[in-house]
């Protein structure tokens, strides 16, 4: 069996010489652990802040030369834990790995999806589409009527927010790099999209929001912030869902963007709000998520590649430079 | 008659030298103007905003050899404007001078205190008592029990904003200037403060906040949002009532703050929102105070000093190295 170890710590941003795809034995569960075999693994930006000697949060972050913890959706070979046994299939933390031993530390939870893909166990109702709704509804807020700006919009929780947006009634703008990008974002039903790379992007957004925005869906942060947040109507607010551009400590040069951050904040009555650990969704995020798909709603799209040897430069890819769309989920195997 | 004219834009923090108090001739109210009588005459730091050429809400600042616009209580002389009348005690917008003409557009109103000082109408049953009201209850939503860290805490809304935490069964900490400014914290009824000058600051705030604290009320911005933010508990906010150090442009100096503060509001699930314009109080936020005054339970804490020629000195020692406490209002005449 095969798996993803970190073999360097990143600098800033991830790149795909930071891991190592290696043969490794299988592993062996103890008491209180079971043998899964991956199905689809999840490839999502948060799996970034366990990279560092010590995290953002303060905490150690992982050894080298270990498998990253990610999210997947696997299937039992061997249990030790009453209530799993050989063939259920779960969702939970898992190892970046073609099988893995898991625990219930690593919350595995069985799945009854009918005839929704078990990938979307990873994605529109998984951690990311709990991210998207809690994002738009109690952190956000968001009103019929209003105007949302969505970076990352073409990213796998970008595309659930716009798509959640459009259901619940509001006007809907994407921020996605290159004419690509926002071309799948508008098939997506965003109501208009902003390339960050083209060089009047300041203007274009300001065409794209006469009244300025009343909700920001911030996937991004680093200096994509200060220019959206320039734009921002009275009173508006932001749901601070992730910072992919200031994870990685080190890119700190000056000058300090924080005053004027800080004067637009006071000056247009902004509400900024991080989201993060238990305020990320639930079961009631991904019940509304699920009714919205049976409904033929919420459409999500995805990604998919086979195979664990993509790992590397699809993780380092979510950090710039890939022409993904969607949610990427890795398919490692089928079930048996 | 005299009054305050601004003779300097002040380069980041004003000066007394920025200002001139002249003597002028007594100016006449023309049609919908009333000409009035300053007697308690407003030291305000958001007055601060209108002094650059353009301001920091991009609109153009007030002209030099002007007077500012503040805030006073004032006497009627002569009046053009119906429901106004010669003798009437009002409270609005005025121009910082010993009489001015107003007109409507400045919204005066006039007073019904009772036995409540004339004062207070500038003060706790005015614009900062307000501002510090909504700032503990709509905006950074206070509950009983709650630890809040208040900075400027001897200042004019920072003082009011901890008696009004406290009524709400809030353990309250300031952050104030030396140790006499922290006496004068204590006896207001906080239960801790800590000098932001001392040497081991960040040591004094984390033993003053061994949990975090749960609301932050800010009123400085600058380097002092980051020291305060790093002892935010899980899910606090910040009420951001305004940015003193930052007002003034031109103190950008790197390393570039903003990542860390982002990376910051991401992990620990902060809120933070800014108020400004109509978000500040009302009606209510008055009536509430109001109540309190009445029953005892709220005791504004005024610094009173007497002639406008106390003003340059006075508003300059607001943005640092003043010894006032409370709130500072400056008395002009007596009414007739």
């Amino acid at each position: 069996m095969r798996k993803v170890v970190l073999v360097r710590r990143p600098k800033v941003k991830p790149v795909a010489a930071d891991f190592a795809v290696i043969e490794a034995g299988m592993p062996e569960p103890g008491q209180g652990q079971m043998l899964v075999r991956t199905l689809w693994l999840s490839m999502d930006p948060y799996v970034r802040i366990q990279l560092d000697e010590t995290t953002i949060a303060g905490t150690p972050g992982q050894p080298l030369d270990a498998s990253p913890l990610g999210r997947a959706v696997s299937q039992v070979v061997k249990s030790n834990i009453p209530d799993f046994a050989p063939g259920d299939i779960i969702e939970g933390r898992t190892h970046w790995a073609e099988y893995a031993v898991v625990d219930l530390s690593m919350k595995p939870a069985k799945l009854d999806f009918g005839s929704i893909p078990l990938s979307y166990a990873v994605g529109a109702l998984g951690m990311p589409g709990q991210t998207a709704n809690s994002g738009m509804t109690d952190i956000g807020r968001v009103k019929e009527g209003e105007t949302v700006l969505i970076s990352a919009a073409a990213g796998a929780v970008g595309s659930m927010a716009g798509q959640i947006g459009k259901i619940l009634g509001a006007r809907v703008v994407g921020i996605a790099g290159g004419p690509d990008k926002c071309a799948a974002v508008m098939a997506m039903g965003f109501d208009d999209c902003v390339d960050y790379r083209a060089p009047d992007f300041d203007a274009r957004l300001k065409a794209a929001l006469p009244q300025g925005f009343n909700l920001y869906f911030e996937n991004v942060g680093g200096e994509l912030t200060s220019h959206a947040a320039a734009h921002a109507a009275y009173g508006a607010r932001i749901a601070l869902c992730g910072v992919l551009a200031d994870y990685g400590v080190g890119d700190e040069k000056g000058p300090d963007r924080q005053p004027e951050f800080m004067r637009l904040m006071f000056i247009k009555g902004l509400e900024i709000k991080g989201f993060f650990g238990e305020m990320v969704g639930g079961a009631k995020a991904i019940a509304a998520n699920r009714a919205w798909i049976e409904q033929g709603k919420f459409k999500p799209v995805e990604t998919i590649l086979e195979g664990i040897e993509h790992v590397p430069a699809t993780f380092a890819g979510i950090f710039g430079g890939n022409t993904h769309v969607g949610k990427v989920v890795l398919k490692i195997a089928e079930p048996e």
